[in-house]
């Protein structure tokens, strides 16, 4: 099912003066579709998966994707309006076939036999699109693609193809549509921080003197894995930057007593990815670790403190930023203390909580608040926490504690 | 270290009348500059990581990278001129500081302080590139840039940026320059492929009757990963496409008796990939998948005896299609059977084993070859390997046998 709030892209579209959005990006397929765009995207060429979003709310999604995608994306997602083109891979229906004549004849009944092209053919893609336009009475529209993501040459080619549309860049728009999430959407996001949570339950578990990083990396990635797995759900995937010790750059760094730990990790849960952080150290930090904690940790309560629908998400860096300048760090700087989550390309989200952001929070959004610092012969500290934006505050998604632990107690 | 063979790049510069190469894609920036783009390019986005390779083999190969991704360029490739831009993340090197004063000492002195940009400032990246080009005496000149990576969006704001610049799509240049491997690469491709070899080896050892997908998988991961460790590699990557059984879609299924089994794996060393493939079966195969193995194994063979200097990509599809013809199979077909691998986006790189391409076999280039058969309510069987072009013909990467094996024996 599409993730699309219709409504709401309808509103967006006419405020915009846009007749539809045409979407390139497998992750934009994806939101739009609710399925997977298929592994004709995998060279980041526009035109092997595309979907249609008129602006009329009413008007079903369309879909151009490969006869290989084609079963899940019916399977997934029946209310589609899907035109298939054929790819590389050829692929029948055999049941029931014993030889090769009946392997023949069911390539022959499903069509699947025949020439087929090197990789796929952009060409025929863009001619479904243009049938599609067409008899959706959009072949003179003015239409959104997504450019921020769309390849210039393929582009070109777009606009020779169907050279009635007025073509705009439609990113911005499909950005904001995306900073306020469904229920489906928040539910995935809750999923993938309690998997990556358990991850790090796992982690804090196995560190003691000469543990690696490789093998920290490794037991978080199992705690998840086997939350996932024990709560009936699996990860589309996972990603995890975790520094040992004072050498940011040591990938082969083992854990050594006062030694500071930065776990920042995620994992995906249908392509919507969590983000958090937590700090450990085995033994005592530092004098000068525990102040820089310490700062942090009033840095995130003060941002936390402005996390609420009607907050502008510049208010939120300015109160993080200046709760660092009272704890004394005069020259520390962040571009941005957080962003928002979700299934677009990247971990990291717009909107941020930035000083330039002119966004509002709002009912809805999911962001990750996050209060770093790293230093190389220091080593990192960071927090950082996923929120869902309510209607009257922030509701953290998990329950993990934020401070320094010292897992040799 | 570049990848680039200056030479040749200089020939194909000439040859398409370009003065320079302009990369953009992060892959294409990791090939030129020879060390990671940085965390920056996370977006999809165009100018964070930029790389200029002048036409002429004598002059240096520049780069734009971000703050953060400097000091690892620096010491992998200490010869590239190097231009950095600030992002979103502080950080100094704060090796003997005590105090949050010595700190904020730090960071003045380094530079590190100060405010930042949200994410990254493509306005001030662009900039860069501009007095690199100026410096260079390329102000004017004709620039293939890689459009086929370039998101339209930035490439319109780079044109408006560096107006000057006669800008053409370089993107099949760098196609054709990466088609023929160094031997960096190559050496990269080869314990690739014998990491995830030692993969298929311990996926194999773990198959018996309801043992599922996802722990066959695993077995191939900890195959693939233990096989580097104790080679003194790591991975930067991996992927899977493992079925079990007849149902292709289903992800949950186990292994009972007769039910074919097909593992398409490759493993990522410096960002590239491996690609092969094995089919196995635990019991006695049916008479019609014996069949279709017998097939695909002709076929096999049919391509190999191709696969030399001086012969066409198209005369292998050709060989392996006739091959499928005279055994039976009326109606299959594939687009490609197989491709060149190396360090781009997707596993599969241009050129193509297919009917299309005219494109001929060189020397250094480093290829996959694939017999593919994907049937739903059948299963999947698939024989792959990667080969090395040599002088006189082509070395396999890897020495395991090709047949059809049955593990409950």
């Amino acid at each position: 099912m599409s993730d699309i709030d219709r409504t709401r892209a309808e509103q967006l579209c006419r405020e915009a003066g846009l007749d539809a959005l045409v979407l390139f990006q497998p992750e934009a397929f994806r939101y739009a579709v609710g399925a997977p765009a298929g592994v004709a995207t995998m060279w980041g060429r526009a035109g092997a998966a595309i979907a249609l979003v008129p602006a009329d709310r009413g008007a079903k999604i369309a879909a151009v994707a490969s006869d290989h995608a084609a079963g899940a994306i019916r399977k997934i997602s029946p209310a589609i309006d899907l035109r298939t083109h054929r790819v590389w891979i050829d692929s029948a229906d055999l049941t029931g076939a014993e030889t090769v004549a009946q392997v023949n004849e069911a390539y022959r009944r499903s069509g699947a036999g025949g020439s087929r092209p090197e990789t796929f053919d952009r060409t025929r893609c863009f001619e479904l699109l243009a049938d599609l336009l067409t008899e959706r009475g959009l072949a003179k529209a003015r239409i959104g693609a997504d450019l921020e993501f769309m390849p210039a040459a393929d582009f070109d080619a777009l606009k020779q193809a169907i050279p009635g549309i007025d073509w705009v860049d439609g990113s911005p728009l499909l950005r904001r549509l995306r900073m306020v999430k469904t229920g489906a959407e928040i539910e995935r996001l809750r999923r993938a921080a309690l998997a990556a949570e358990a991850g790090l339950v796992r982690l804090a578990a196995a560190v003691r003197p000469g543990v690696s990083l490789s093998a920290l990396s490794a037991a978080w990635k199992d705690g998840a894995l086997s939350f996932a797995a024990g709560n009936g759900f699996s990860l589309s995937g996972h990603w995890d930057f975790i520094s040992v010790g004072p050498d940011l750059s040591d990938m082969s760094a083992v854990v050594e007593p006062g030694a500071l730990i930065k776990a920042d990790v995620g994992t995906l849960v249908d392509g919507y990815s969590s983000d958090g952080a937590r700090s450990f150290v085995y033994g005592s930090p530092s004098p000068l670790a525990a102040d820089v904690f310490k700062a942090l940790e009033n840095a995130f309560a003060a941002g936390l403190g402005n996390l609420r629908p009607g907050n502008g998400f510049a208010s939120v860096h300015a109160a993080m930023l200046a709760s660092m300048r009272r704890d004394g760090f005069s020259e520390y700087y962040r571009g941005h203390f957080g962003h928002s989550v979700g299934g677009g390309v990247g971990i990291e989200e717009w909107p941020f909580f930035s000083a330039t952001s002119t966004e509002t929070l709002e009912p809805g959004m999911v962001v990750a608040l996050e209060a770093p610092f790293y230093g190389q012969g220091f080593g990192a500290l960071m927090i950082e926490d996923q929120f869902l934006i309510t209607e009257t505050g922030a509701e953290c998604m998990t329950t993990l504690p934020r401070n320094l632990r010292d897992l040799s107690v």
